[in-house]
């Protein structure tokens, strides 16, 4: 019989649906992988709290230290989740020549060089599937079946909140407030919805997909991102008028000047495969000259769908465990440049709130141009106090796209710029 | 510096392609990977026609034995393709403690346990993610994020050629002939197009589906396929007024008496992830209770994409070879039940040619009903000697429907059944 014994920091949504496969499903999985992997110690936050039915009471422990020092776990399972204490333990764990399987990604796009070296130097696997997409597989045909393809670009709806409002505002109208309050409702969004709706959470995935990709630490600190909290049903609307579903994006893509790795709402032509994505589904969709397109699509979060994942890098890791590896490390930290947001060239579309006075217009498309930014199209909507232009420019330099956007908030007839939307396409 | 030498068995388009990549992009890899990859020596079947630029005369040879024997070289890639002598080959690799890397899925599906046993006897990989859906990653998905999920279904469009044909044949009405000599033009489609249009090549993908899914192996010999060679542009236009699309469709899927892995051109409502992919895309569609459903899509073929896969093989053997391992098996083969064909039940749509004579239809309906199969729809078209009826029946096994329909084609105002579609959905 090959054991393994599991060790579990963390006893939560993820955790509770590990639980449960691990006991419920421990026959099943052994027949499946020849694996017999008994739960040894879970770390729970609050043991009146944290009760799992599949679960023995003396399994449980509110020490996480207990979980990585018990001689009986071989691997250690973090899905507590947050900075700290969660980091600590990873890297204790490691340093105990303990292999970790992590769901973590806001911990890993904050401390992933540290983390990785430490397992490095231990020869132990630190592996990492369900920090994005859910059970989609991501991390590992990145890193394994695609390290040999000189990926260009990768784009995915990684945030599974943000993507299902953006579906409700699109197809149903409503409004930003609505959607998040139904998304509240559904379970998919926090009673704080922040990393959500900020991209903040998303600009963590894309500073892992990046770091996959293209060999590079990315650092969450060099992912620019906006959130999708200033869009209106009347900017999908009028998106989709233009034949565009907007997305909220994260982007890492080879450039001329370096790795640009950037989170923000964007519109896509209804043709790319990304725009029909809807609800709380995750997809993640990669360019490179041999491989042309990959899509990838699933279910990007949810305890079940994240627990899959987490047992997929489980058994992976007891397998490796039992095959005595000294392991190779799957991500190599090279210095690739990192391309500066602000030289990036993209097309914006602009909703401006605007008094409908003559020559407002005139005052507008002047301020691009000074800033060296054409303008593509113009729509005028509504007269007098509340009408709106909708604008969308040429390709130009976010920082001259920046600089235009802030001469003309300061324009007295202009009372806000509404909403930027960039676009992702070649044509409009 | 961590090296590896490569010996390659054949040198054809995909083998060219991956030379290619292993001399150009030698550099490019190794700062992505740590790894130095030596070609050091690729056996041809004719050393004055395949001839590749990128590769030096002296690490040619037309003995696959030198390649095998070569001290430098530490791993071994099949693509040669075909049965003989790849089989032997790759066995006498794996004998001398080598990892093999293939794309040669007719192979594992004639002989893959036999290979299998001999890669875990000498304790060195056998990796084989090119051998279904190209650059698309499946294998490794299936085999290791997916590890601990209880697969209820996998679904692919795995055979590009005659998912070429099928779109031109639905989007452009061109007739079956039309379709299979632009997919010859093209290079889509062999001279011989026997093994795509069958659905021989697709059923050798089954197999190996069937077994990263379940965990048993199914067997070539096992797998029920059926071509797209009776299908006509009619039946695509049928099938598309009923909102559905015609695709040839690989099934791996869990039933109540086994598992029951099969092939056949079958009807998808155009809401199915799957019927909307065109021209020569794959794509795998997985359903799994914690998954829900996952969708993989991209070039299921060609030099590049299949050679980037063949090449993240390489580049994970290569890793395992320097971490020392001795490698668990990937795949265990258990003694899972299958599902007999016979016993499946599907629904069937049916294209019945017919003189138009009074009680004709009640001749054919009477047979359906003889054989306990019910009828859902009947639509005829055209009078007279050209008269055709268009069936869907309900679900019945398949034992059935095929009695039914030999009945029917007995009959003296029967001219011919000319196409049989059986229709994957819970609603047609």
């Amino acid at each position: 019989m090959k054991s393994v014994g599991i060790g579990m920091l963390g006893a939560g949504i993820v955790g509770g649906s590990l639980i449960r496969r691990l006991v419920e499903e421990h026959s099943a999985i052994e027949a499946k992988t020849g694996l017999n992997l008994e739960l040894r110690k879970v770390a729970v936050r609050d043991l009146a709290k944290e009760r799992h039915p599949a679960l023995q009471a003396a399994l449980v422990t509110t020490d996480p230290q207990q979980v990585i020092d018990d001689p009986n776990v071989g691997l250690v399972v973090e899905v507590m989740g947050g900075l700290d204490p969660a980091g600590e333990m990873v890297l204790r764990a490691l340093r105990a020549g303990k292999p970790v399987v992590t769901a973590n990604k806001a911990l890993l796009a904050a401390r992933g060089p540290e983390l990785f070296a430490a397992a490095e130097s231990a020869g132990v696997p630190l592996l990492f599937e369900a920090a994005v997409g859910g059970a989609i597989p991501i991390i590992r045909p990145l890193s394994e079946t695609l390290a040999g393809e000189q990926v260009e670009r990768v784009i995915g709806i990684v945030n599974g909140t943000t993507n299902f409002m953006l579906t409700r505002m699109t197809e149903d109208g409503a409004s930003y407030d609505e959607a998040l309050a139904e998304a509240q409702a559904l379970g998919y969004a926090e009673a704080d919805p922040t990393a959500d709706v900020s991209g903040a959470d998303a600009a963590a995935k894309a500073a892992i997909l990046a770091s996959l990709a293209f060999g590079m630490w990315a650092g969450i600190e060099n992912v620019y991102h906006e959130g999708i909290d200033r869009l209106t049903a009347a900017d999908m609307k009028w998106a989709n008028e233009l034949g565009y579903t907007i997305k909220l994006l994260a982007i890492a893509e080879r450039r001329s000047n370096g790795v640009s790795v950037r989170v923000y709402p964007a519109m896509l032509p209804h043709s790319h495969p990304l725009a029909s994505i809807r609800g709380s589904t995750n997809a993640i969709f990669i360019e490179g000259p041999s491989v042309d397109e990959l899509l990838f699509a699933g279910p990007g979060a949810g305890g079940e769908p994240t627990a899959t994942a987490v047992l997929g890098d489980v058994i992976d890791a007891a397998r490796e465990i039992l095959a005595g590896a000294q392991v190779a490390p799957r991500i190599r930290l090279s210095s690739a440049e990192l391309a500066d947001f602000e030289s990036v060239a993209t097309k914006w579309y602009l909703r401006i709130e605007v008094d409908d006075e003559p020559g407002v217009l005139a005052q507008v498309a002047g301020e691009f141009g000074k800033h060296n930014v054409s303008i593509k199209s113009v729509l005028q909507e509504g007269r007098g106090r509340d009408a709106t232009l909708m604008i969308v420019t040429h390709l130009a330099p976010e920082s001259q796209q920046r600089a235009a956007r802030t001469a003309i908030e300061q324009l007295v007839s202009v009372n806000s710029v509404a909403s930027v939307v960039r676009v992702e396409s070649p044509d409009l």
